[in-house]
């Protein structure tokens, strides 16, 4: 069931009003969003975290580079005031608060607009999946987060302060190529989660499998057309970055984009390929059952139809015929018998002649 | 049945008649069609309403924006007459009362002419559809319905009426933009409902399914294929007005063609994944049908083999023999009940065993 | 049957023939091939009928345009004079001779060369097919029809003939519009049919069908193979039209080309619809019936596995022990008809319980 | 069997050879190979036939356009010889002689290298496929035949010796026609012993097919995935010479070949339309095996389930309760046929009622 | 499950890490990493062995042309020295030793960098897969191997050693097309392999599969998946090799690799064509299957339905009734044996006529 509510979130609620209306469309949070801000250059590192947009107004950041970083985009109001201070284009801000848009990218001349979807693997072997909207202006790079429960970009953080790499000499299409590939390892790490599901669900098929695989399997490949709807866009979108036809994308990062860009059609392989595992498997189960159900009524069809002729014999021998020779006998009872075994031996030979049996 | 009447439409009517006939194809009303003239600029708003084409022609509409919306194209005359007044190709009149057009967009350089499939949700969870055709002039936009049970756009005129946002000021490309938003986000709602019975067809399947159920969800498939027809030549659409070849659309209205390119391709997605959610559902509740099935199957054969056995005995010991030495025995009758409840005892041992039972 | 007798014309006797022999391959007709020539413009129109090629070439029309109407192509020599005459490439003669041309469309310079499948209803609900060959000069266009009974154009030769429309002064490329426009209308009047009796079996689906019905549909199913063999490569033909590339097309024409192209577009989607439609019927008829199946045997399996046990007890009451207490008892015997009732009602409840009653 | 056989040439033993190294691959012959060489022109003829390499050597033909063929490419040697005389290519001679090539089209500048399969209809409905590799220069034309079997050139042949048609003055460009198009005609011939063979199981279909039935489908289905092998990469080269790029090509020429492109479509329909209805086939043939076992064990059931009650019945009156009324009756034995008569009645009703029986 | 784990190697090991972090990914081995350095050219040729990276860079080798080969890449220490020392792209050296690589090249300027997966058969019928990555620059050749087991290379040191055919004389990009060469010629073994498996198995189907029938090929199926996600976008990045656009790659090698290009289409249509036949059998095997155990139920059942008859029969003179006048009969015993013979034979003939039996 929860990997079909993946596929509905109310979007109807936005129906009738002008373009650049900022409704949240997605799950309410009652947390209230948060901003952060990290300016860094060559020459060193400045780190702010700010609850009040006015706070965020106050304190302008004078570094090289600046990254901001908003969670929990259900704060309309924070990203719209966030947006007017940026003059950023009112689709755009629609497209942040909206968290059912599919990966894309739009150059908007003085930046360029990324959405992609950010992959966190859960303790159960799920995952929960929010949109990260990213802006990538010249000298500043906004991401805003859907939820609130923490992201990927840890170790990004963690370059960034400690100096190493090139990370803080190369500009913030550097940083956002960092932040993309965080994603896309992210996406690797709930891979691997799943074929890891997949090989359990492949051993357990080889035992005595149960109606709730067959649930189990049909979920899996629900996970997977949803993993294919966040994934073959967002490969389009890598391209675009790495082609690099736009001014904020600079030569140098252009190698680090292709890299990614590998990553992204190895995670659409491995989905492509987990599907036809599924595929495979489903199709096993399914005539694995039928044969298995199959092999079960031919047994029991056979013993049927052993015991129908002895019954049939001992029905004749239970008749009230006036005359009836072998009735009288001394030993007809003995001869039944041996006669009804001598059918039955008869009979089990020839279907196990004809391997029924 | 409903889902496949609507393939149905009558278009042989036409055969044989020079192109640009206008012969009406598609559902009859009897109301009679209405014409509403909207005109605004940044300096105000008129608004008139005509039941009778004689009285459009004798009020022009000054504005410096003019939207006429035609209700009812099976006024065939009224279409003609309005057709030759504002010179319009008579190919484009012919495919406005020809209603059964799938979405295109054609460029006659004076005017765009575009086709599109409007979805009405309807109160019992299904839809309505009916065909808008728009004409797009420099300062005019003509739009066509083909019923005159409403619409979706009162949104649209509520915003022209009250002067907020760019509508006013920005030219009919963006009014276009307008409807066709509108009515893009019609789909949403119509998948949504969509979506909702999905999820209810699911919690049905995890219950007890019967034929009906089969029947329903190809009623469903045949109205994704309906949606299917609607929404991929509006992508070719949208994708025409994006690239903004024609003079008629200005560099910032692209901008939101853009926007509804992206909804049309995330009603493309929604509509696929909801093919494949019920493809899946199919195969799943046909397998499970299969399943249970063969599951009585296997239980009643298995009743039916542990009695095959005993019914044997019984009529052993019903047999007339002369000499028949067990039949003289003090308790042979009870020993018989107790080689007949181990015997079964085994059996069901054994098939438990196996797991048949 | 005759679904398939349709894939299969003898084209093998033309092996080992060097290019442009003209053999016909096809269905033979034993009546004689007739000609019409309709000359026409803005000052008039002229119309005769020859059945020897020498009465055509001793009259030449002297009309602005000329279309020469041939019936009846199995008349070789016929073709070969004519072609000759006016100079027409061997390999068009070939394709004009040879029935089983696939549609298509070939630049000489000084003509086009066209060839389509024209489809026409019979009074059975099937259609018959026959191939029809355009050639588009600059002022004469011939058609040659593959057989004589008849045709869809009897609507253009009216127009011509009452003058009215645009038809007399817009040279013969209109003409070829008109003519396509006519066999695309036709291909609307076939699929119509095809629809009705979709519509048909899918009323006897929600009743009883039985064997027949899935050759039915497998019948209907290689119709729409032979539908989609001759409208597919129109398509491309009939875009090439619509662009335009030669001078032999002028541009005025475009736009109707344009409007057909529309036409062959949705004759295509309704095609594609149409065999889904199929698809989902068989489907649905193949699940229907092993559902119906599988009910009656499992009722069936039901009412065996009750009397099993009831007849196992009258069995035990049938046997001869001496010593047999329950014989002995004044009411035994209807102590054990409460008993069987009981066993029988009990487990009627359970299985009704099971729902497998 | 013989389907599979066609796809397992063993390749391997080229493995780790340098790039031209010659070594054949394919159905090893004991006959030795010939080259026969034809010298025409609008001058006259020469033909000449030898079997020894040294023979041709000595006798260079003087004549304006030149064709050598020759059969049997298992003579390695052979090959080599003639290679390093013209200077072929090293590549040229081991895919000549490496028999299990795709058909495909290459350019080396002075001449064009083309391979092909070619199809020889066998007297026992089959047909055997060997490779046909073209080397086509400015004034001579080489092929290369894998067997010495026969071709289907002789109707060429019988052309050039005759002198009719355009063939001995159009040049060794017209020539690659003439023996493509008699491959492709091949084809034809071919597919139409395929499709009577489609026709004949078709006519089976509607008797009572058996298991064999299944194999030959599955069988056919393979020579169809073997003919798709060799025909859609045919499309691709005979599409490179329609377009006609090299001046080996002639533009006289290139009407020639978009016809053969006509016809090697022509033949791709025909297969995949095979195909398709192959697929049809075995669908209804395994539904109607399905329906028919169906069929039969619901009678039998029925029939099995109308004597259930009545072996009860019988039953009752076998036992030996001491008080026993019904017994004791004067009529009770035929009362008891007249109930058993009416439940058995009852029960046929009600199964022909539900249409069961 | 042999097929299935070669899909699972640990990727998020390196989650978070910045680019050019050197992390090995991959099967861990023990032995040490080793280096082959081989320098040729037309003077000759020199050959050195080293295990320590230090020794390999106090001996620079002087030839014209250098083939330095490491084997094992788990050296990660190793890769990462020689990387820095020939300045390789951190990205390049990070590709090389995360062994999960889709096949790729890539164009940095200097060198080239390719990526391939390399197949060696294995004596159980099997095969291993290992990465190789090359690096292709003007006259130097880097290949790194992902294991230490061997290669399919020694032909080609061969042929460098024997200073045979055009090896010395050619360059690097001939020496990366000779190595590739080689690599797709193993692709060619390891499918002889499976060809043969198939078939077996084909020969298998037409005896008496059982169930593990279907595991087999089941399993097949999941290396045909695993060699097409080798061989596709092998096919792209030998095609970007054929196209030459680099200038590291001279026009006399283009032809080469138009060859490899060749065989890597054939290396594709077999791998498909081997699919498609895979399912074929599959489908075969189930519904043989499926058709045996019908044949089976439909016997036993027949069987059942001809005793049904007689055993009523016999209990019908198996019961008491005082009155019984058939009972009393001379003969009445053989007339019931004369009945119940007649009435087996009746059914018999019946079931036989219908052809149940």
């Amino acid at each position: 069931m929860r990997g079909t509510s993946r596929f509905h979130k109310k979007r109807s609620v936005k129906s009738g009003l002008p373009p650049g209306s900022l409704v949240h469309i997605g799950d309410v949070s009652n947390k209230s969003a948060q901003i952060s801000v990290i300016g860094y250059g060559t020459e060193g590192i400045t780190e702010h975290h700010y609850e009040q947009i006015d706070q965020y107004l106050l304190n302008p950041c004078e570094s090289t580079f600046v990254w901001v970083n908003v969670e929990g985009v259900h704060d309309v109001e924070l990203v719209r005031i966030l947006g007017e201070k940026h003059t950023f284009h009112p689709l755009v801000l629609e497209d942040i608060v909206n968290t059912v848009q599919r990966p894309k990218i739009e150059d908007y001349g003085d930046y360029l607009f990324i959405v992609l979807r950010m992959l966190c693997p859960s303790e159960d072997g799920d995952f929960s999946s929010e949109q990260l909207s990213i802006i990538l202006g010249p000298d500043y790079l906004f991401t805003f987060q859907e939820g609130i429960a923490g992201d990927v970009f840890e170790s990004v953080r963690g370059r960034i302060r400690g100096g190493k790499g090139k990370i803080r000499s190369m500009g913030v299409d550097y940083l956002a190529y960092a932040l993309i590939d965080a994603i896309v390892d992210g996406y690797f790490t709930v891979l691997e989660g799943f074929g890891e599901r997949i090989v359990d669900i492949e051993e357990e098929l080889t035992q005595s499998p149960d109606q709730r695989f067959l649930h189990r399997i049909n979920g899996m490949k629900k996970e997977i057309i949803y993993l294919r709807k966040a994934v073959w866009p967002l490969r389009e979108a890598v391209s675009f970055l790495e082609r690099g036809d736009s001014p904020l994308l600079h030569d140098t990062t252009r190698l680090y984009f292709r890299d990614v860009y590998d990553h992204t059609i190895q995670v659409i392989d491995t989905v492509e390929t987990y599907r036809d595992l599924l595929s495979g498997m489903l199709d096993l189960y399914l005539s694995s059952i039928s044969n298995r159900t199959n092999e079960v009524m031919k047994f029991l069809t056979v013993i049927g139809t052993i015991f129908m002729p002895l019954t049939f014999l001992v029905g004749v021998y239970g008749m009230n015929f006036k005359h009836f020779p072998e009735l009288e006998w001394q030993n007809g009872y003995f001869y039944l018998w041996g006669l009804m075994i001598t059918v039955a031996l008869l009979m089990v030979a020839y279907f196990r002649k004809k391997s029924w049996l």
